[in-house]
């Protein structure tokens, strides 16, 4: 659900320090902008601070965001703190790419056209021409572009430069089905999300839910992750899982977990681009909703 | 689990204002305490704030606790803030009240005697004997004090005596199974939480698993609330629930029921006891962990 | 998901007694017919036998559907067993109606055009004229039938219609939002299935999210039932819930409980069309898969 | 819960063939005997068929069991059956072996004391002593059998000694935490099931708390599979999952483990004594209630 527009966040990390709540709040006090929400986390593991605070700015004027950021830069310099303010008026772009499997896009664009999910889609990019029919039907701009074996540099050329033109801000890999190149997975690090279809780290690579059959689990499930150059390996964001017995072949675990992959994937995208998740030594904090 | 004992709870709420989150954690950076966990909740209906942090206080001085408050409290009276400090290192006496049915005063004794439930018990009030042998072996005092409509008075005033004997901070009604009087409800409000056995508001009263199996419903669950006087029907802690079908009689119900019972309560215990769980119009704010 | 075409349904229900799965089962073999998946229930409560049996007849020869029901019937009523018997091949024809909610209708759409739900959609009924395009997309005829206090027994006549005419199997009522006249109701007694959002029995009639808000729950769900002459308490097919918390006012309970509700209601459908569901004595037995 | 004394199991499986339902269904209907539940499964990929029976006895007659199995194996031979016939008025003999942790024992102890698990439990193993008052507590022979790496031959000799010696039906690793030898994990096939803290095939081995964590996953569970040859690899019969995250060190995720490792243990154990479990191909049929 979209928040409203006036809506900022705030989120900020650094080293696990005596005043790193006080820092934030106190110059948002100053402000006058007033906390909505706000979540923090110290780790005592690896002694890092993580703060999110969504916030609204006074209302009897206009909020200078570039003066608000000038003056926390050097407090929060002496925390040695890494932060980024974001606003709900500007919808992120969120560029997809599919292959033939239809139900997580379907299953975004439902989200996208109803305002459940407070995104732009500039772009929706696929190896297989399958997908045009719902793209055209959302009035979103399709891209067909193949690849194998002997294209596939040149193919994620085109790719980047679609995600590039479209000034993307987030890449949703919605059941894509191809392994993009270490260049590729890099350029998108902490940008692109991916959704696996099984309980990561079981069942990576190829064919999970042949190979949950042939294990014979009785869950299945689905991990939202960021990608990173290790297949199937990234930081994970969220997960999902199904009961399921022995009567569900490979093809019953598959429809059953199209609910699961669906569901999993829409929440980690909106975490994503509320602000509410930290990557942090191949990790994630994620402060839900 | 138990937390270090120089953990303190600073839980505090007032009317939603500029300010509120600030007015503390300046003072905790003040006071040089150090931020464990912290979580907010500006309720936009109610216009009310609500603040739970988690601190440690220096550790090269003795923390005053007493000094503490006092100078906390003026700040705290600007905004109207009703406050609290509490420390783990003091755990709370917890009573618990039981009829015959034990699975839930087994799982609080287990908990409690492997140190998952910080607290102490100093009585078991039953008006069965049947669990003696129970309490003894954790070598809990057993309070048998037999009711009925001729005696509840009576009663139940012994029964609020043992609670102020004991210096309760909280009641636990573990299938008491008994309705208290509205006196002793007012006289135990927000300090004595019960366990229901069905998803409430849905089937108040007697037999629970009974009226599920006449409806014919699908899912059964449990509801951990604190009392009040009317009756199933006080402020919602937390509740659990469970997939049940048409196989199930009354007795597979209530058999299916015991875990998600003592889950369940189990939770609501823990939740109160770590001070995450504010009473407000008859509803409840709780700061999960 | 679609079951192979040759896949026969037998269904059927009597007073408990020996031998009535053997009258079942030994029919089938005599037939050669193979069993693939069978489940029964006898209920001690009511002394009501129930058994479904998912079989394909013998490949060798064309199966004479009418001998074999004609063979069946004097066997089957030496047990007073009501029976019938449902072939894969014949997708049932289900009517939608709808108000002005899409979410309900985007799902069961989506599960239709990709054949998950095996079965036709004559026709999308509704009030509002909102989702004609959404219907269009799918190459559905879309009945605007506008609804009030003066015009409702017309009104209602006209769905009649449509669903006779339709020759409809089973009517879904995807967040319809209108309750039907008493006639209408028992018109529709076991072939017309609601989604109500909240875990029935609690929180009957209108905007149950915002009850739910009221009582502070900590969870919600949603009900897909049989409808009947009393508001929201027809026979129970299946629930699901979610957690949630004090942060969830109506609307954020509203968008959480979405994906419940689709997702009940798909499997409401599935099991009707599978002939999984018995109604029997106001509640129903669920072969579920 | 426990079945009525005059509950009778039929359990049977062989390759899948016309008429390997009526086999049974007939061969009931002749002896009398009524079919409180039934289930099937016919596995497409295998070919193979299972079939599993709740019956009660004709009550005008005292069953002899020795003539119904007589009668039965020439018809069951037909069908290359594999079959067995067990009774709720034996009690399986079920052998604990723990370590130190006692929260998996303590609530198995715990359903068996109060009749929910159906079962006698002649004897508790233990490599240490701690858990003695325990066992002594309900009354059970306790056995403290040290193990290191010089004595482990030795020691699993006493330990299948004591197996032996009390007639075991199943022997239940309640977080052992010793690898068997391939001696003893063969002597125990089909007869041993484990608890694995993970979501198996994740986190095998040691410390899988601290393997999920260091992985940052956002749910974790627990496996309960019968032990073969290979470390945690077993076929499995059922799993449990609990909802994570980054606030989880292996501390908590430990804590919050635990009831889920006592319900998912409960519950194979439960569906074994009630021969609910068919082992296959180094998976499990199971014909849950």
């Amino acid at each position: 659900m979209a928040k409203p527009k006036d809506t900022y966040y705030l989120t900020a990390h650094c080293p696990g320090n005596l005043g790193t709540v006080d820092v934030i709040t106190s110059y948002l006090r100053e402000q006058r902008c007033y906390v909505v929400e706000m979540q923090t986390f110290d780790d005592v593991v690896s002694g890092h601070f993580f703060i999110r605070v969504e916030f609204r700015p006074p209302s009897d004027t206009v909020f200078d965001e570039a003066q608000f950021q000038q003056s926390l830069q050097p407090r929060a310099a002496l925390f040695a703190m890494q932060w980024e303010l974001a606003t709900a008026a500007q919808r992120p772009n969120v560029v997809i790419m599919v292959s033939r499997l239809d139900h997580c896009l379907n299953d975004l664009l439902y989200r996208y056209r109803t305002g459940q999910l407070a995104i732009e889609i500039p772009a929706i990019i696929s190896n297989h021409p399958d997908l045009q029919r719902l793209a055209d039907w959302h009035h979103i701009p399709f891209y067909h572009l193949p690849v194998n074996d002997d294209n596939r540099a040149e193919q994620e050329a085109q790719v980047l430069n679609v995600i590039q033109e479209c000034e993307a801000d987030l890449v949703v890999l919605a059941r894509y089905m191809q392994m993009l190149s270490p260049q590729l997975s890099t350029a998108l690090t902490g940008k692109a999300i991916n959704i696996h279809h099984s309980l990561l780290p079981g069942f990576k690579g190829e064919q999970p839910y042949h190979q949950a059959y042939d294990k014979g689990v009785k869950l299945v499930g689905a991990t939202a992750h960021y990608i990173n150059n290790d297949l199937d390996d990234g930081p994970i964001i969220t997960q999902g899982v199904e009961v399921v017995d022995h009567s569900h072949y490979p093809e019953q675990l598959t429809a059953k977990g199209r609910d699961i992959e669906c569901i999993t994937l829409a929440r980690a995208v909106h975490y994503h681009i509320e602000r509410r998740v930290f990557l942090h030594n191949g990790k994630t904090v994620v402060f839900t909703s």
